[in-house]
């Protein structure tokens, strides 16, 4: 068969991975479709000097090549949800070419309009790397588990929020602490904001949701809290308590509508998502037929990135196709959001209250007015007149009554510092 | 497009879950592929009276079914390494129809022919459903890690002994007991030598070492071992040492060709493979480019295996097609296997002694002119002139070496018992 003819745009840690890659393999990957994987443009600002690119045309402008290069698949690797990326992706589908991508921003808010592009153009679009980095999780949600109804989808999508509350547990050192030291390590962006804020996990999980439920993809209605709150006092808190904290990415079926958020939350250490530790990412499934399934590995990186790249170009080598959502999108629903107000569940809150009689009356009476059932309350050391953390946890319970009981209990005068609230989920 | 019209042989646990979600997702189905999954015939014994097969043609005999019925996947749920499941699948791929089957026994005894026999005809042979259960593993590796070379897969593959060691630790108590007691709960086969003594778990572990490797099934090179000698007194012992045991399968790139191995094993009680409990299954491939994988979830049952087993058909219907296992057969290499003697790594030992003077001595000595390297020794409890437990952990060696030690331990006068060895994988 034919040579297929890979553009590449964008030649940074993931770009260049992907080279390396598809040079290193070169035999495996073309006896696995009878088809050799052929680098025959790429683009980006500079040409990088440590990649072996010899003889491969090289433009430098990506918008160029995805216009005017003579290529079957077209691998974004730029990132960004609009500007070129998504010009460069555009093109080539227009020209019904393929496309891969490893853009997670770009898939989340574009991604209904690509799925239509590339239908129209009979072309492929796969992002197996945009989410959960090596783990084949878009495979598997889109055909390895494509008989299942699912009932919720969640997962650790973001390495290096959880690299840093697992460095937080083991070292028992503060947030900010621990991500300067991130930062050093090259484990966390300069600008941090992305991952610690909670907005990758959300491009993330708006696609697992769409790929679970049938949904369009809706990253608007993802509820996103990040990781900056939480201390290291939460963390020896929930440890006692026999719960992990990590921020999951929750996807769920519920009467109101789907769930769709991101916040930190505790999870039972013994369960398989508590058992997910450092810099690696699980996602967990939850189908009608196949019960719950757990997929775990390297979240990011050059090389999990490039492997779930060439996953997607060796299904386009072998002509493998599948709807981009598992659906035609025509059939894609659109996504009616649960209000997070309407939430069910468990929490833990943190207070800082001055050490005095009356005051877990007080607080016990703010929850028994909105009706909600304490499970614990708890003092940590005794400072009369001084402040002191006190934890509460509380029974499954609607968010709405929790906030305002929260409300409430800042009001309470010996409540001296705004109630820290982290929601607890069994599973 | 035209209907995708389905045989099913065999309508026991698993043809009765298939024939379930075929109906109840008919719709869901059809949307996926633009194709309707059309049951058009079956074969049993019996016809059973619990299931929807109104207007289904039945066949008491499946060879007449597979021979002369209009279909265009065989689906395969009888078992049985040889007999009526071997000659029904013959008979289909012969014709040219795609088989689609769950019998891990035939696929590790048979697999290279029928993958042969598959690719002449130009039919698909799948067997997501024999491995895992509902854990998509089969597509991970054959699509979803096709980019990697591997360095090792290993997995929890039998959700019966699973199921009992980890009720063994819950409870303290000793394998007979909790055999039976799964025997009642159904948990476990009347017969249940293919679990406990590892014969399924090898089956599967054969086939994972062939897509995994890219070499020809060969279950006569898996060194197997059960779990009937493994102790309540060894799981106790395994804990206060850090571990957890697992019968594990487990099949490894060495200097001197591939290990394909299945035995008790102490893991790490917080390592991922170590978290899965119960009846859960798991699979760890390891890639030089995606790192470390883990794949978990139920590996048996009714609604599991139909899941596994309508992907396969799912695949059908959409035309996506894959090497059998992962590379053309005839590109698939004969499989050089380490012998178990060259095996590296580290044992536990169970000794019973007579607690008297020099007993330490003597073991050591026996292992020192092995040249083997003793971690700890630890007797558990006085009793002189009594027999007592004595637990060894060495460090990284040759089995052949233990092998002789083990030897030399065993004529040691006050060794009153065989010396009962697990082996240690650090993971």
């Amino acid at each position: 068969m034919d040579d297929l003819k890979i553009a590449i745009a964008g030649l940074g840690t993931v770009g260049g991975g992907t080279v390396t890659l598809l040079r290193q393999h070169a035999d495996l990957l073309a006896a696995r479709t009878g088809r050799r994987l052929r680098l025959v443009a790429c683009a980006a600002l500079a040409k990088p000097a440590n990649l072996p690119l010899d003889g491969v045309p090289f433009f430098s402008d990506a918008r160029v090549m995805a216009r005017d290069a003579d290529y079957d698949v077209l691998v974004e690797l730029i990132g960004g949800a609009n500007g070129i990326a998504l010009d460069v992706v555009t093109a080539a589908l227009q020209r019904g070419k393929n496309v891969v991508t490893a853009n997670k921003a770009m898939v989340a808010h574009h991604g209904r309009a690509l799925a239509e592009l590339a239908e129209q153009s009979d072309a492929t679009f796969g992002f197996e790397a945009a989410v959960a980095g090596g783990i084949p999780v878009i495979k598997a949600l889109r055909e390895g588990l494509a008989a299942n109804r699912l009932s919720q989808v969640y997962g650790i999508l973001n390495g290096t929020c959880n690299y840093i509350l697992t460095t937080m547990r083991e070292t028992g050192r503060e947030f900010g602490d621990v991500l300067a030291e991130a930062q050093s390590l090259g484990y966390a962006e300069a600008d941090p904001s992305f991952d610690i804020d909670g907005i990758d996990t959300a491009h993330k999980l708006a696609i697992l949701t769409s790929l679970a439920f049938g949904t369009v993809v809706d990253f608007s209605k993802v509820h996103v809290e990040g990781i900056r709150h939480v201390s290291a006092f939460d963390i020896r808190a929930a440890e006692e308590l026999g719960y992990r904290i990590k921020l999951l990415g929750i996807a769920r079926r519920t009467d109101g509508g789907i769930e769709q958020r991101v916040h930190p939350c505790m999870v039972p250490i013994r369960s398989s998502i508590g058992c997910v530790e450092g810099v690696f990412n699980a996602v967990v499934a939850e189908g009608d037929f196949v019960g719950r399934t757990l997929f775990e590995g390297r979240g990011a990186g050059a090389t999990p990135t490039a492997s779930a790249v060439v996953s997607d170009i060796l299904d386009i080598a072998a002509g493998r196709r599948t709807p981009t959502f598992g659906l035609p999108a025509k059939l894609l629903a659109p996504l009616k959001a649960a209000a997070i107000e309407d939430h069910r569940g468990a929490f833990y809150i943190r207070l800082t209250v001055l050490d005095r009689p009356g005051v877990f009356a007080d607080i016990a009476a703010a929850l028994r007015d909105e009706e909600v059932s304490m499970e614990a309350i708890i003092q940590r050391g005794r400072a009369p007149g001084e402040t002191v953390p006190v934890v509460l946890t509380v029974h499954d319970t609607l968010e709405r009554a929790m906030m305002r009981a929260i409300e409430r209990i800042a009001a309470i005068e010996a409540v001296v510092e705004p109630p820290h609230l982290i929601r607890i989920e069994a599973f």
